[in-house]
This record gives C-alpha cells, sequence and structure tokens, in this order.
C-alpha cells in the first residue's frame, strides 16, 4: 500500500500486484489567486499587496499505457493546468459586477435581456476550466514526451472540491461515485471504443485517409472471413444506433475500426480507451495509421453540489481506476463502503483503511496460480488505484 | 379541421390558421413482404406463391420550411423507405435460423460466444431500417428537389407500431409523448442549433471552409460590437459545456455559427432546426456557405415494449409539430388528454376530438389583433398539427 497523498484525510492505496504499476495519483490543495478587479497588468505591485486566494481540493487517477510515463507527467501537470485555467476565469467567480454577465448581474447595459436568457453562472466557469485543463495538459504531455523521445498516454479522473462544489471531470475508463447514506451516485462514465463507437466511426467516414485502406470503419458482430463474402451478414455504420444487413464483400474484411465487446473492445486494434493524454507518437503497428485523431483529451465533467444534500458523515467519494471496476459493480463497492465504515466508527484512519480494504478485495486472493474473487470469479490483474474522500467536513482537528 | 388519414381510429387535425400551412401528416398501413427462406431471386414464381406479410402501423409529422414542398414530398415516401429497408432485414425477425446471429440463436458455428455478446434483438433491426429509411428519404427528397428546381426542407417525426412495439424516430424539433395512466413517456427529443452545438460547432472546427470567413464557430452570450474588441467575454469552443474567457479579437466579430437561444436559436442565421429532411441547395443569405452540411438527417429512434406495460383504454402517444409545443408543456398537454378522455368517455370519436381540442387549445382565442392562450399567454402563431394513437387495442369492430 502506498499512500500518495499531501492533504487531508484522503489517502490513494495501490495494489502493487505487479512490477511495471502504470497507475498513477495525485493530490494536493490548489490555491487560485485573485486579482483585485480593475488594476492592469503593469500595476503589478498593487496586485501583490492586494491578492487573495481562494482555495480547491484536487484528487485525480492517471492510468497508463504503453508505459507509466504519459501518467507520470499528468500527475505532474494536471493540476497547475487547472490552477492556470480557474486563474483565467476567477473574476467571472469573485468580482460583484464581473465581465460580461454572471449570476443574474449583467454588465451589458445595451442587451441585458438577452445574455440574461443564457443562465451562465460561475459552475459554468469551473467546468470550462477544467475542459480547458486537460486540452492543455495534453499539449504539455505531448511537448514532454517529444522532448525526451518517450511514448505512451494515459487516462485521467480528476476530482475538485471548490466553493462548495465537487466537480468530476473524466476522460478514459476510470470511475468515480458518490456512496452516500440512501443512494449511489455516479459522478463519470466511461470513453472506450464501444461506448464512442459513432463519434470513431463517424470521423473515419468525415476523413476516410485516416485508416489508410488498412481498416473498415463498419462494425460487425464477428470478425469476418475470407469465405463470409456474398452473404448476409448484420453490420452498423456511423449514424446506427440499430443493425442493419449488407452483403459481404472483400473491403469488409479489413480489420474493422472499433472492434471486440466489453474490455475486449479495441480502437484500431489498439487501444482500449477512446479518451485521455497523450499517445502524440501512437502509431498502429507496421503500419503509418495515427491513433491520436480518433482520441479525446476532453473530460465529461459532473457537479454535485453540497448545498443541495445533507450530507452525512459517511458520505464518501470514490474514485478508482478500472482495476477495481472490472470486478466490482457500483452495488458491490458501494455495500463494502457502507458496511466498513459502519463497523470502523471509532478508527481515524478508517477512509484510507476502506481504500486498502477495496484494493485487495479487487485484488483477491491466490489459489494456485490464480488471483481469485471468491470461489468462482477472477480477481483484477490489473493495476488497482482506489481514493476515498470522505464529503463530510470534519470537526476542527 | 382537416382529418387526413387513412386507417384506424387516429386523426390529424391542424389548425389553418395561416393560408400557408407548411405542415404535413401522413398516416398508413406497411405491409411488409417476408419471403420464404432459402429461395433465390430467380425463383420468383416460388416467391409469389409463398409470399407472406408483416403488418406495421405508421404515423408522420413533416414540418416544412422555405415551403412546403419537402413536407410534401416526405409524407409521401417516407413510408415506402421504410417498407423497403424493413423489407431488407425482415429475415432476421422472422427466420428461425436468421442470418448471422439474433435473439439468442447463432448460426455462426466456428465462434458462437463473440457474436452472442453483442445481444442484437429484432428490434435492432427496426431500428437500424429506421436510420437506414431516413437517410434513403432525404437523398429522395434530394433528387426530387433538384429534377423540379424546388426548395426546402422539413423536420421528421414518425412512428411505426410492429410486432407488439412502438417506434418514435425523430429529426427535428417536433415531439412525441406517450400519455399513461400514472405517468408521461417522452419519445423524442428535440433537435435544434442549440440543442446540437458541439456537433455544429465540432464540423465547422474539422472543416474551416465550410464558414468561408464569413462566420465565427464560437459562442458568445450575445452579439459582440466594434466596442467590445480587447474586452473580455464569454465564450464557448465546440469541446466546452462549460464557459470560458477570452479577450475579443477582430474575428470573433463575425456573426455566430449558433446564434440566439431558445426559440430564437439559428444556424448560420438561418434555420431554426439542426436535423430534418431536404435543404440540398439552401445557401446562407447573400453568400455561398451551404447549410446541408451541418444539418442531420438521421433519427433518434425511441422504442416503447406495449407487452412490458398494462396498457390502459386511455393511454395515448400524441404526437405534435412545434406549433403545440411552443404554447403548451408536456404537463399541461397531458392534463388536457386525461381530462378530455374522462369527461367523453362514449363518443366514438373522442381520439380525434381531442386532437381538435388540442389543436384549438394552443391556437388560442383573438383577443383584438392577437390570438391569446389565456388572459396572459400569447398563443402559438406557428402551424399546429397533431396525432392522437390510442395504445389500447380495440374490441373487434
Amino acid at each position: 500500500a502506498r499512500p500518495n497523498c499531501s492533504v487531508g484525510t484522503p489517502r490513494v492505496i495501490n495494489a502493487e500486484k505487479s512490477e511495471f504499476n502504470e497507475d498513477q495519483a495525485a493530490c494536493c490543495q490548489i490555491s487560485i489567486r485573485r486579482r483585485e478587479p480593475g488594476l492592469e497588468e503593469d500595476e503589478e505591485w498593487l496586485i501583490l499587496c492586494s491578492t487573495q486566494f481562494l482555495t480547491g481540493y484536487y484528487w485525480a487517477l492517471f492510468d497508463g499505457h504503453g508505459g507509466p510515463e504519459a501518467a507520470i507527467i499528468a500527475s505532474n501537470y494536471l493540476h497547475y493546468c487547472i490552477k492556470q485555467k480557474l486563474e483565467e476565469v476567477v473574476g467571472g467567480i469573485t468580482e460583484a459586477r464581473p465581465p460580461m454577465h454572471l449570476s443574474g448581474r449583467c454588465v451589458c447595459d445595451s442587451d441585458p435581456q438577452f445574455v440574461e436568457e443564457k443562465h451562465i453562472h460561475a459552475e459554468d466557469l469551473v467546468v470550462g476550466a477544467l475542459e480547458n485543463a486537460f486540452q492543455e495538459c495534453d499539449e504539455v504531455i505531448g511537448q514532454e514526451m517529444e522532448a525526451t523521445k518517450q511514448t505512451g498516454g494515459c487516462t485521467a479522473l480528476a476530482a475538485l472540491y471548490f466553493q462548495g462544489k465537487l466537480y468530476v471531470a473524466n476522460a478514459g475508463d476510470s470511475r468515480a461515485i458518490l456512496v452516500l447514506k440512501d443512494s449511489v451516485v455516479p459522478m463519470s462514465c466511461e470513453f472506450t471504443p464501444e461506448t464512442e463507437r459513432q463519434r470513431i466511426q463517424h470521423l473515419a467516414f468525415l476523413f476516410p485517409k485516416l485508416l489508410d485502406g488498412e481498416f473498415t470503419r463498419f462494425e460487425f458482430p464477428r470478425r469476418l472471413k475470407g469465405d463470409d463474402v456474398g452473404q448476409k451478414v448484420l453490420y452498423r455504420d456511423y449514424f446506427m444506433e440499430g443493425w442493419g444487413y449488407k452483403t459481404v464483400e472483400k473491403a469488409d474484411l479489413k480489420y474493422p475500426l472499433v472492434h471486440g465487446h466489453g474490455k475486449q473492445a479495441r480502437l484500431l486494434g489498439t487501444l482500449a480507451v477512446s479518451r485521455g493524454l497523450g499517445d502524440h507518437q501512437l502509431k498502429v503497428i507496421d503500419t503509418n495509421i495515427e491513433v491520436k485523431p480518433f482520441l479525446s483529451c476532453i473530460p465529461k465533467v459532473n457537479v454535485f453540489d453540497s448545498a443541495l444534500h445533507d450530507v452525512q458523515e459517511d458520505d464518501v467519494l470514490i474514485m478508482a481506476t478500472d482495476g477495481l471496476w472490472d470486478v466490482l459493480c457500483n452495488k458491490e463497492v458501494a455495500h463494502t463502503v457502507r458496511s466498513f465504515l459502519a463497523d470502523n466508527r471509532t478508527d481515524p484512519h478508517r477512509f484510507s483503511e476502506l481504500a486498502k480494504c477495496l484494493v485487495c478485495r479487487a485484488r483477491g486472493k491466490k489459489r494456485g496460480h490464480q488471483w481469485m474473487l471468491d470461489e468462482s470469479r477472477e480477481a483484477s490483474y490489473d493495476d488497482i488505484s482506489v481514493f476515498v474522500i470522505p464529503l463530510h467536513k470534519r470537526e476542527e482537528d
């Protein structure tokens, strides 16, 4: 177990089942400099006198592939990108009369009605900052990897607690859920070649050259073989959620752009995720086909407003890489969380012990040559990283 | 009131407030020819002997713009395209051993597990047929309009009752809802420049030439003016659900690709919808910029399985163009539906009378120069078309 954490109660636990762990975790406080409104760049001395800070709390998990390098760079940079992007919009969050229009106030006297209709709130600026920060971080990773001739990529799942709200930004197949007293709230969804099939196929439809004649953009329920030519088979194109029949042509025998199901699904036969950071140099093996155009570094951001909920002492945010979720469903995790916290009410380290407990459950027990979850289910062979983040404010301690 | 309907109890009612009605309705039975499996094309005489038919029931509303022509062609052709596309997949629905794998049966003996995992059902073939039919119909409209030198486009909302399931396919801003005894089930969502902003902006990001230097792809909360240059304003790019700040440059003063809010939202300053059929020739006024690349003719299909619900006598599907929904919300419509049907239990024409009643409510009453919904709310000035389709099977009559 590797506690890798700089503030507060959360602890990150890593199973270290393999020697080559590609998961990375980061956790820190983010101080956002708030400038006195109306000051110009050249009044720097005034800014120094009047600087105030807003505080955010940040946790993130990165699951690397093709080596841990991208995950390491992301864990070193993403919080800085978020800080920077939040500072760019902090005026809109804190000023009484922010640029343009926020929280019902409007500075566009000529046309007040129109901007009011957009209902833009401080929350939307934080979401925008996170979206921009992921893109910025992806660029930084691209530069760093090129300069050091390293390769690889990583998923990114980041949580930010800021101004009473919890923001969860996800690009990849890690997952965050809130385990509350009476409910489980998903705070992310997974981005894989399967969940993003239509986006990926559509890009290949718009730019067929990206496939260099080596792949077919159609989806088939199984790999086609030579003797399927002339037969009717099920297929889907980019615009279809349903299925149709087509008569197999020779071109359909090419390897499919998106192929396989569940954990076996692959983009260009290469990657198991469709969003994340890095992979700028990644090519399909033995070809000149680039994978990056089909990847997205943009996260989907979910927001939880703790002011709207009566947060309880045992309410927690669980963040984990796919190593946990591959073998345990939300319900099983929620059950473990609730029973563990109820049984260990007085332990001052119970949240980090819970993270350890979740990792150990997914890691399983060795029986002969196999790691098993229980009598019948195989345990996770992947890296497993878990954050347990209590939502309730602790008494001053 | 114009009853425009060829089978069964449903009636379509049109308000005819204006002389130039651009709404069109269609309703018919669709007979899908089911071939004896294993017969080849050259055994046509055998096919004729053994032909059987599956029956579907079809209702559709088309809201035209730039003239009624596209809506008229769509109302004449879409059911035929659906029939054709269903016949292409009917084997997968009816055969005991369909091509490839459906409903748990698998004809790929070499690799049975893999195709099983996809869980493809007959329902998915109907969804795929509807998706393909909309695309086919769009092509037909393009050809017909070109040949006759006509212009314009239309939204399309189509319902198909087939094999015990109700399919609703929508491309545009019409809406279908199920009003059941204890609940209201939305069966469609609206596709407008506002709801599809990110898709539209992304296309402009990928192909900047489509904007020909005349539009900006960024969204701003209001139209920018010359004296905004150098100021910080709120903006959104294609990858953002949140908002950010940017410093206004001269290029930002161009007209925005997507502009306005709610009913005022426009694509390229031209269209109020982002999906539909037709518009192949449409250009932004006084420019060479084509609108069609930003439009999609692909519907989103929702399915309601009546076998999973205890369908009541007064349960109905309400389909209507935006003329109704602009002034009445789902809740108001559901309230009118339930109280009207309860008050008119014995009227044999109560479903068509209900459609009339809904149209008349949205049409309002003339007070002076204005049509009013009630004391304070303006009525709809748009064309209003409504289908009321009972879900419960009538006693044999």
